[in-house]
Parts: C-alpha cells; structure tokens; sequence
C-alpha cells in the first residue's frame, strides 16, 4: 500500500514550512520532484533547495520526474486537462514504481497550500491503486499577500471572494462582497475595472527574497503596479502575481 | 521604537508552527500572551505551551494579561466593538511599558492567521505611538478543513466565498459561486438552507487531536453533524467549527 503526502511548503519562502511538513518529509521513503522544464527551473531548484535542508533522514530517497506538458493540440479545455493530468497521474506511477514498488510513503511539494487552484488532489486521485492520501497545510499566496501588506483579508464579518484574473475579466467585480482577492491572472485584469470606489493590494513573489508590493486607489495604483510588474517579470524572467481589491 | 510581530500559529496543531514563526518568537524580547478566562482556558494553555516548547532564547520575556471583555451594555454593535478594541489596545500598552518600555521586539500569537476574522491587526492600529508591525503568516482553519477532508477549496478554476454563519443564515447561499467556507458560525446556520443539490465537508477542532469530521450531501449529513457536534461540545465544554458547502 502506498501512502502519498502531499505537502503545501508554503510560496517560495523555505521558512513558510510547517514543524508538520519538515515531519512528513522526514518520514517519507521516496520524495517525487517535477521538473517543469528550464523557464520555471527556479520552482525545482526551490523544491530541491527544500529537500536537501530538511531532509535529515539518510534512507529518504528523491527522485526527479519531467511533468509532461499539456496538449494544446486537444482544442476542448476540460479534456485537454483532464488527458494532461492523466498523463502526469501515469509518470508518478512509474516513478514511484522505478523508485519503491508497491508500498511505502511517497511525499509530493505542492506549492503554497493543496487546496488552492492546484491539481495536484485530482490527480491523484486517478492514481490505480488508490494510495491512502495525505494533505499537509501549507501557506498560501492569499495570506502571503495579505502579511506583506499587514492588511485584514476580511472587513469585520464580511465576506470575501477568492477568483481568478479570467473571471474578473469576463464577470466584473464579484456579487455580494466588498473583498475580492484574483489570482492566476497573467494580464492585470484589474485594469478593466471601473476604478471608482476600489482600491487594490497587489503582490509579486509574494513572501520571496524578490517580493515587490503596491497598494492605493485603483485608478491611481494601477500604473504604477502595471510598470512595477513589467520591470520585475523582465529581470526575474517570470513573475507570480496575486492582489487583493476592495470596495471602500 | 517598539517592533510589533503578529505571528499566525496555525489552529490548534503546535506542528502548524512555521520556521518563520518559530525564529520570530525566538527574535521577541516579549511575548504577550491573552488569557481570556477560564471557558476558554485551553488557548492560553496552547500558547504557554507553543511558547515553552519552541522558545529556547533566554533573555525573551513572557507576559501574560487578561483580555478585556466586551462591554454588553453598549447597544451599538460597532461601538461595542471598537469600545473593546480600544480596551485592548490600553492593556498592550500598559503590559509592554511595564515588561519592555519604549523599544524592544513585542510578539503576539495569533490563532490561525492574523488576516482571517482576527482583530488583531485592527487594534495593533489604535496603538499609539504606532509601533512598526510584522505579520508572519499562518495556517488557517480553512487549510485545516480542506486537509483533514483532502479536498480541494475550489472547484477547477472555479470562485470561493468565505463567510460568516450569520450571513448565511441571513442572506443564504451566496451568489456567484458554487463553494462557499463558513466560520465563526455558533448555531450550524447549514441546516437552515434548502439542501438540494448541496453537500457539506464539516470540521470540529480541525488540526487540532479532537479533530472530528463528518461530510456528505447536505440533507442526510446535517443529523451527523448536529448529534457530532453537540456530543464533542458536551465532553470538551467548548468547540470551534467550520465547514464548506459545495452545489454540486
Ligand atoms: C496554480 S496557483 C497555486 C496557488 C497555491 N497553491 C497557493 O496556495 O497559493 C498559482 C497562483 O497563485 C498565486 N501565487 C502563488 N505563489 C505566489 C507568490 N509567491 N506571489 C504571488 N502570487 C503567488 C498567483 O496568483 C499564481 O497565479
Ligand atoms: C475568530 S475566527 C479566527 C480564525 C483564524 N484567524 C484562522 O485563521 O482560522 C474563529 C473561527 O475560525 C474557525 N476555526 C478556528 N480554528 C478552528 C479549528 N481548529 N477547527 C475548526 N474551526 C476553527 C471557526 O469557524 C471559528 O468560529
């Protein structure tokens, strides 16, 4: 029987790790490592730099895998997911078999928490046999976000709403709330909305060495995040960008 | 100048502490621990005891004091609460001028995370003079519930509402979204709703070793949840709850 952890290790700060994730990977026989091919090699090299300051246990073994790519030939959206996350489900079985055999605890770095926009729950959960899973907490963007700007996510007992850049793009502002954090949203979708009344809490590397934060009124602010955003993605080479907008 | 570090330790779970968390604690000449009466003893006894096992620095201090409480008398909801902010804020600073003095490194733990229905952020804004704040993120109940089900938060790039158990019985299902989290909900507002085509993932002392859980499509999973929640109150004498509703 195979136990799979999946371990949220928090936004690319090391320090974002759990007492409880430093444990589950201490106790893992094999830790599964994607390779997303060079230009996110930094998201390996983080994940390695983890695994080799953690890890203490001498018959822990880690193994690299190359994460397949989706297949942008397969013009339906959900089926192109769904065949690409059955593809990575197949490479983990091999891995793991390559590696363990058929039982033993397997260990997976899931970036920030596992419950959040990450696939990682769905794609084992196509895995035959099914292993016994294991999710361990990890920091998220969302509250990467909100400590780099020492802000409140919510208004006191309101609501909030966690998006994504396509849906404020395509629906405007979310329904019955003054709180909406985007994320996944590669276009600065906040700069379509009418400004008036808004104002935004933005992050890049959020709760990284290159964390870069803006805030104000929206129509003030977003120059300025659109230039801040522009520089830093030309230095780093890519960018991760989350932001917080609010009705006041 | 006094550094004020609002440390999120997660919801109950000592292993929910992150590294950032553990240095930050050994980096405060203070720590200020609430005790908020005997009811809700075991908080204060959870702090005392993250304090003791982790902090290994022998020159931080460690203060507790009683947390003020809310003044009943006062109709105004609001004013009651920032009445009570306000008494807040006065004990801090009359505890860190006692303990500390003007300059020095001040911690508090926070449950969970600071951005998530806490006040603590807001009452850190009435200190004044207005000491530098730092916010080291934490675990939320929400990445509890989530992991103790191993499910995901979001349907695949689909919205969240995070709300309160008032709300939801005042406003209902909120709209726009088919996932909805709901905290701070004293009275199991769920089972007010029409529980067709909904179905509810349930966490009590999520993280924590009492951790009970209990899911299922909303109409028949509603009695387990009631006769669960109320047995676990009746052993523990208290219980904190959250939950996530799905339409499905
Ligand atoms: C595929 S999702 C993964 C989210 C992750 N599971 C979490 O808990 O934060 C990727 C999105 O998360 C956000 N994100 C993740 N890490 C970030 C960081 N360090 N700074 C800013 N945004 C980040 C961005 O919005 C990005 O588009
Ligand atoms: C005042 S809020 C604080 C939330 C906290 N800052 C966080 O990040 O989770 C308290 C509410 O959080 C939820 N909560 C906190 N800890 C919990 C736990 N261990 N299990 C279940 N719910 C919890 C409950 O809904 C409770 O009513």
């Amino acid at each position: 029987m195979i136990t799979l952890s999946l371990i949220g290790i928090g936004t690319g700060n090391p320090d974002h790790l759990t007492r409880q994730a430093m444990r589950a990977l201490n106790g893992a026989d094999l830790i599964l490592i994607p390779r997303k091919g060079a230009g996110k090699a930094d998201l390996a090299e983080l994940r390695r730099a983890i695994v080799a300051e953690v890890v203490s246990n001498p018959t822990t073994r880690i193994a690299e895998f190359d994460l397949p790519t989706r297949d942008a030939a397969t013009a339906d959206y959900r089926r192109r997911v769904d065949d690409w996350h059955e593809a990575i489900a197949t490479v983990w079985t091999e891995t793991i078999d390559r590696h363990l055999g058929p039982a033993g605890k397997v260990a997976l770095l899931v970036w920030g928490d596992p419950s959040l926009y990450d696939s990682t729950l769905r794609i084992a959960a196509r895995l035959s046999p099914a292993p016994q899973i294991e999710v361990i907490p990890g920091i998220t963007s969302i509250q990467a976000l909100t400590a780099a700007h020492a802000i409140p996510l919510n208004e006191i007992n309101g609501p909030v709403v966690i998006t994504t850049g396509r849906r404020l793009r395509d629906e405007g502002f979310p329904p019955g709330t003054d709180t909406c954090v985007v994320m996944l949203d590669g276009e600065c979708s906040f700069q379509h909305l009418p400004p008036e009344g808004l104002s935004i809490w933005w992050a890049g590397f959020a709760g990284m060495p290159e964390q870069i934060t803006e805030s104000g009124p929206l129509a003030e602010a977003t120059p300025r995040i659109l230039a801040r955003r522009a520089a830093a993605r030309a230095v780093q080479g890519w960018i991760m960008d989350i932001y917080l907008l609010r009705r006041q």
